[in-house]
């Protein structure tokens, strides 16, 4: 189901014959890139925006994609579908490409600071997602920390560091990671603050992009270059479907009831066809159910556990 | 002047005829990888590392380079060099390529947490790092932070941003900077407390070696790619030496009063001779003198500022 200006979409719609069943639910509005989510909340009922999620929360679609403002998703999303049972705070995930699959790296936005019993509900999510995303049973996770001081890190990510060994023995927990193991692949799923998650994700962005433009530079330098680059052309090509970001689009809102996934706003079309496949892999895999009742168990093993301790 | 085992060094320094005049103090101790710093304070006075610093003390020395123990290396040259006037907390830089050459970022890992007096500083100190490392009159500055949200960043890098607006005019300040901004050398110094900078920088350093792999395998992957590769030995030479880390490697700890440069403990004799030039570059450059006097001068009005407002 599409939402939006029915004028607009209905020639897009018609040029791509397998889409000819689709159905379009005409919205006058739209919100905008710089409307603020509380603006959205107040006067954004006759949007796309939300009038796709508001399809969702009625059962009318299993899932929403979508390219729009992401605060404005995320509220939208909050307000509409609510939280998951003893989940105070959503986060987004993103997808890190490694020599062994993918990495689950989340929050890279949804918060700028969490605390310890956050980032507990964050590895717990994450883990659901993982499993949903992959069937591997049991992904591994690890804290994003740094590495190299004799006090590592802040105390509430040892805090947290603490609270999953305690109360999640069924975790596959690792301890902490440091930012280079998240492109080795240390870990299916890495876990930290929505701060430091979206600059470790743009940081690691920027440094492959400047690699990519070293790569080009060098292979049209010289004319045997020029050659030599035509001779492996496969080869480079595969190379570039592998930086391709649009092979890793798309960032679910995990702790949300319900399923919505943020396509990002330059994505091509690949880009946005795997945002939507993604979305489409989580319906009736049951994970909020199984996270749900993850944090109950949790939560409720953490409380003893800081009583025993008091 | 080379502080260490002398029978050890001695076989080391005649396999280089350069070397035949260099002075060797023997040091019958060294610090341990593992040391704490508390520890190499109040036993490792007969430590190289230590017997190193202290030659800087009483000028024998202009400059140190060490490859070993970080926490206790900035340990020792804090309580044997002192911090310069008004600077509370050392930062750890790191160079960052760009295809406009080098930026700086600091704090790559001095301190898990910043507040916004000491990212003032920070800033202060890395803008006079970069005009004595490039000779560059007007360095420009940005403070690491994230874009998408309505309320960007913490709280205390929007004050951190507005001290340096207010009491800093004549500084290239341009705000905030987002991750992937790193790369493009958008700025010439990049702010940010030791956690986030440090986590930025690894995961980067992990996202340009899997690129690097990726290149590698797709490179050999068949007998025609070979050939291919062959015929540009000299552009991947080139893109080789780009991606090479020993090329950046030297974390200088600037606010401590003296000239001290940590080399990586992995890098190889490129990387050693890159952290000794970085060294020796600053000495005499009177970077330390210019940082203690914009210091004392930005918190006299940052000072001023919050009297106003009050």
């Amino acid at each position: 189901m599409f939402f939006g200006d029915e004028e607009a979409l209905r020639p897009l719609i018609a040029a791509e014959p397998r889409l000819k069943n689709a159905v379009v639910e005409h919205c006058a509005k739209s919100v905008a890139m710089t409307d603020k989510p509380m603006h959205v909340l107040r006067r954004g009922r006759d949007t796309s925006m939300w009038k796709a999620i508001e399809a969702q929360k009625e059962g009318r679609v299993h899932a929403v994609v979508s390219g729009g403002n992401t605060g404005a998703l995320m509220a939208v999303s909050r307000m509409q579908l609510g939280m998951l049972p003893g989940v105070d705070r959503p986060a987004v995930t993103a997808l890190w490409p490694t020599p062994r699959g993918r990495t689950v790296v989340l929050d890279v936005g949804a918060n700028v600071e969490a605390n310890e019993h956050e980032l507990v509900d964050f590895a717990i999510m994450g883990e659901a997602f993982f499993r949903a995303l992959t069937g591997t049973k049991k992904p591994t996770v690890g804290l994003l920390n740094v590495g190299a001081e004799e006090l590592k890190g802040h105390e509430l990510i040892r805090n947290a560091a603490r609270v999953l060994r305690e109360a999640d023995p069924d975790m596959a927990f690792k301890g902490f990671v440091e930012g280079n193991d998240i492109s080795l692949g240390a870990v299916d799923v890495v876990v930290t603050d929505g701060f430091t998650g979206n600059i470790a994700l743009k940081s690691a962005e920027g440094a492959a992009r400047l690699v990519g433009g070293w790569i080009k530079e060098e292979l049209t330098r010289s004319l045997l270059s020029k050659i030599g680059a035509l001779m492996m052309t496969g080869g480079l090509k595969n190379l570039k479907a592998k930086i391709d970001p649009s092979s890793v689009n798309g960032g679910v809102f995990l702790g949300v009831n319900g399923i919505v996934v943020k396509s990002h706003g330059g994505a091509d079309e690949k880009g946005v066809a795997a945002a939507i496949s993604m979305a489409a892999g989580l319906v009736g895999k049951g994970f909020r159910k199984e996270v749900a009742q993850t944090i109950a168990i949790v939560h409720e093993r953490a409380g003893k556990a800081l009583e025993a301790a008091e």
